[in-house]
């Protein structure tokens, strides 16, 4: 008899060479049904291994991470077959799954394979899937496995197996399928019930272009044809939704090759939106006593050797900025935090004075590759609502509430309802990992759970995940489409104030360290605005919108009304435009629809007689007819209800 | 006979060896009295010299340059003299005039002199300006100047002469004293009426810190006492509102030898009081119809090729910023102009869209020596208030206009009143030193002086000064310590849209190149900050104040009314402190004027008990009682009075 611990913590006994599957019949034949993947002792296994002795074993379902790394990688064998069958002769070398999905990497040898291909091998996959085949692991011995590749003249399987060791081989068969495999697979094929090649691409054999050039086809499938076509739909939403294309579309920013790859040029619709969320924040920051500073965009090499980036990020980064004369070396600011300091330094504080809050729009440079780099998610110089709390450590507890009040605010102020946090603590068996004393990491600690805690935050430990400098929180946010999003970030440091020797003189008049909290609601600005377009579509809140509103004349004629509803508008500081071209008044509204402007003032003869004029709402249609000033408080109002002051 | 031209284009006849204060006392008695100086045909000559042909002669007074130069230069040659009678064997090099006054090197040998020596000296110089001794000047073979000077042991004379030509070398005498001299003095020593030497210093010989160091004496001297007095009353005066000291005392910026030298760090309340001054000229700008567009701070080096800026300035700059891989090369940026061009370029344009006004505030770096750093005046790295207008040359005349009026709208809204402008152009003589169309800058010279004409603006001509890509208008202003500064430029510019290929569909189909007018009126914030400073001694106007308010309890008791007024001003958005430490009234009052806060508002028991305030203004004293009410509405009216409305 064993004893099988389940995630719950309760204690089943088996007898010995049960399979995990055994173990989920003996909870529920349903659940059993719905289980693909489990784990044993944190190693993954099959469900049909037999467990030989006690341990803790995790049965996985399509819901978990795991469940979908099996569902993928059992489908990636069953590409593998399909390719095998339809294409002999073809070597396999790695098909593992990845975020969405999986792939194979294959060498066709003289034969190239097409898109148009494509939908023969799915055909092909899926009535291996209906052959509900069973995924078996078999041990082999290294001189076994080599044999077998080696008659198939397959030399990167054998260049695979001669980097394993003896004894931990192993090959997973299915029908007359068989692959070198380390396991982790779903029960049978027949799980799989909808399958969809995606792709195809060239990729070197190990990742290295001096390597021979392989087939990559990249795939998804799902247990279930509807997952399958709302997955399809959502890309397709995504794809609508790219910031890249609404960017342009909208007129917010552009790229120049000229000025480089990675640096953003905020076009006037762009700056004017960054701006608003810009004075939003400066808003609500003044009101929580944040003080707004502005420092330079480079700093000497000395100002990071001191602050520890140089030593950590030099070599990766934009390298140095010498001078014709005078040996000077200066580096672009990677971060804003050591030119704060500098700014505490620059007179001595007493306990009296702190917290200090710092705040700027700082605008910051990192190397990225050009690979790597993605409209307005990755780039290489961007903004960020960057600010540093120097307080005591008696005042954390406080401070750091305020912050989460702070980053709350902005979130229910842009619509970003679905978050959740993680909380990143120390790896309390590795002490020496972090700088600061045990003390006041407890005390950070402390007031960070605390603070989640009273803000009623859903929040997740993760020990292990603080930086060596402090502890952290970040918020997780779920956008639209579902996809999640780090935004926002709260992070304790004991390391610069040490570094830069920052004081204060307490109320003992003895001369103490603070403490900084770093903190970034949006993050950055550029990510912000991206990830704002691909959640809202562009539909931003009405009080972000570049355009509010749109005045569309049913013809030059109502040129005049509809500039003085214009002027009226503007008075009362309503972005707004006036349509006055000779088009119909359908393709103005197709338009303005197009352009997601949320207002249309329809105005013609009658609404000039009566003065008034015929809102149309955008995705929402007729408002029916009303007064300009009413409108306005209309809008007014809407504005309102939707950017509620910050309290503190 | 000879015939003597003068500036006026009067021709008058003399016998030849007329001297120049011989015409000028056949002027008038009284203006002889004044001339100092004078230079026939465009070479200085003494007032003595004989003149033996035809010419132009002009004769100069302490109120022209020239002659403030021959004034000083004589006074060095008295302190020269006083410095032989009083330290005998010690060697004279050279004593110019400068700017402000004169100094001279000298090699004092074994002795050393200190600035308690220098009464000594002045009064040995009065002694000696009261003998009202000529200044004659006396030519010299090259092989006698040597002898002269090798006699006498003196190496730098000899090394001097050794660079001259033979029949160009003369002396200049008068009382006992000579010394190697091209000339251009006052008639004699007896014009000095006040001497002043400000200060000892240390100097290599010929600037090179591998010769030796002599010691370098300045000094200043005035032909009456009361310019003297006035003098040293304004040095006392511009070393109170040095900006460099009245930013520290007022917390605006701060420099950090860790960050760099000339990379200001700006404090909260420089950071808030910049921004108000950016503010005010956003709201400007929106009205004049720019458009605010944000670029980043580096840009890749072929963009400044394609500029032409780094075949120019590419050697004196920063130096490159080079990735860790991928060999690509960014420059920080000098200036935003090449960003705004390829914004630009980012669509097409037609006719109708022009003019296109991007503006920025853009933060710009440009490399100086440190030896040139000072305060926020000289510094490496500073924001222009820029702004680029992309417009026909039809549009120019217009466009110019309108800069001039927000320039002027800028200056009235800030206190300087006084100012004049130059208007630089095209050497009608070397068209090839140019780029662009004769009839364009025809065209845009035209539009300037128009402008500058229309506008009723106070403007010289300056032929040659025009940049080789544009003529431009400058606007000098005066502080109120009576010094020019230049602030505000407009420029007009045929080299970027050419260089980069802006092009525009005109009404005719074809393709055109716009024209571009660069205009910053502030110029940069650091300076305009600056020279603000320095103008009003920290006094700004109302609405720019950091605080304008501070109220002033009598006592803690009455901390609860003093917080009730402050809320009351805050949420007027009057930017107010509370006072209510337990120090006496007279404390606070001396510390608030110091602060230059502009209104002191004193609360105890008898304002609690009627709901007032006692009023205080800056400078002025008392202004009686009255609500807080009434107070806030008496604060806006003023800043409404000082702040208009920018009207296009």
């Amino acid at each position: 008899m064993i004893a099988i611990t389940l995630p719950d913590g309760s204690v089943k006994h088996f007898d010995a060479g049960v399979t995990p599957m055994d173990v989920a019949k003996s909870i529920s034949e349903g659940f059993a049904r719905n289980v693909i993947s489990a784990s044993f002792n944190e190693l993954t296994v099959e469900t049909s291994t037999p467990l030989m002795k006690d341990g803790s074993l995790i049965l996985y379902t399509w819901n978990n991470e795991e469940g979908k790394k099996a569902f993928w990688h059992s489908s990636a064998h069953i590409l593998a077959q399909a390719l095998e069958q339809l294409y002999p002769g073809i070597k396999l070398t790695i098909g593992p799954a990845i975020e969405n999905g999986f792939y194979y990497d294959v060498d066709f040898g003289e034969k190239t394979i097409s898109e148009k291909d494509l939908k023969e091998i799915e055909d092909k996959m899926l009535e291996i899937a209906r052959g509900k085949f069973e995924f078996s692991i078999r041990e082999s011995s290294k001189t076994d496995a080599l044999d077998y590749y080696k008659k198939q003249g397959n030399e990167y399987k054998v260049e695979l197996i001669e980097n394993l060791e003896d004894g931990t081989i192993t090959f997973c068969d299915h029908d007359t399928f068989t692959d070198l495999c380390r396991g982790g697979h779903i029960p049978n094929t027949g799980t799989v019930k909808a399958i969809k090649l995606m792709s195809i691409a060239g990729a070197y054999w190990r990742g290295d272009e001096k390597n021979k050039q392989l087939t990559r086809i990249y795939g998804i499938s799902f247990p279930k044809q509807k997952d399958l076509t709302e997955y399809l739909e959502l890309l397709e939403q995504a794809k609508q939704r790219d910031h890249r294309k609404l960017g342009k579309e909208l007129e917010l920013f552009t790229f120049s090759q000229k000025v480089g790859q990675g640096l953003p040029l905020w076009l006037p619709k762009g700056a004017a939106l960054r701006e608003r969320l810009e004075n939003f924040l400066k808003k609500a920051q003044k009101k929580a006593g944040y003080e707004m500073v502005i420092t330079p965009h480079i700093g000497q090499k000395e100002l990071y050797v001191t602050s520890g980036h140089y030593a950590k990020y030099g070599a990766d980064s934009f390298q140095s900025i010498k001078t014709p004369n005078e040996g000077e070396e200066f580096l672009l600011k990677p971060m804003n935090c050591p030119h704060h300091c500098e700014i505490y330094n620059s007179k001595p504080w007493s306990y009296k004075d702190l917290p200090k809050r710092f705040a700027e729009f700082g605008t910051v440079y990192r190397y990225e590759q050009s690979g790597e780099l993605h409209g307005l998610t990755r780039v290489r110089g961007f903004t960020q609502d960057d600010a540093h709390i120097f307080c005591t450590p008696d005042q954390l507890d406080e401070e750091f509430k305020k912050v989460i009040d702070l980053v709350l605010y902005v979130f229910g102020s842009l619509g970003f309802e679905n978050f959740y946090t993680q909380v990143s603590l120390r790896d309390p068996e590795k002490p020496e990992k972090y700088i600061g004393s045990i003390e006041n990491w407890e005390k950070a600690e402390k007031a960070i759970i605390n603070a989640a805690e009273s803000k009623g935050l859903d929040y997740k430990i993760e020990y292990g995940e603080a930086a060596f400098y402090g502890p952290k929180l970040d918020f997780m946010v779920k956008d639209a489409l579902g996809r999640s999003w780090q935004l926002g970030t709260i992070q304790v440091d004991y390391n610069l104030p040490e570094r830069f020797e920052l004081e204060y003189k307490g109320s003992d008049n003895e001369m103490h360290r603070p403490v900084m909290i770093h903190r970034a609601p949006f993050g950055s600005m550029e990510r912000f605005v991206a990830i704002l377009l691909e959640h809202t579509g562009g539909n931003f809140p009405l009080w972000l919108m570049p355009e509010q509103v749109s005045i569309l004349s049913l013809s030059e004629k109502y040129e005049k009304y509809s500039q003085k509803v214009l002027d009226l508008l503007e008075n009362d500081e309503i972005r707004a435009l006036a349509d006055n071209r000779s088009e119909t008044i359908g393709k103005k509204i197709r338009e303005a629809e197009m352009n997601k402007i949320p207002y249309m003032l329809i105005v013609g003869e009658q609404e000039e007689k009566d003065g008034t004029v015929s809102v149309r709402k955008h995705g929402e249609g007729d408002l029916g007819t009303m007064t300009p000033n009413a409108f306005s408080e209309l809008i007014q109002k809407a504005v309102k209800e939707e950017l509620k002051e910050f309290n503190v």
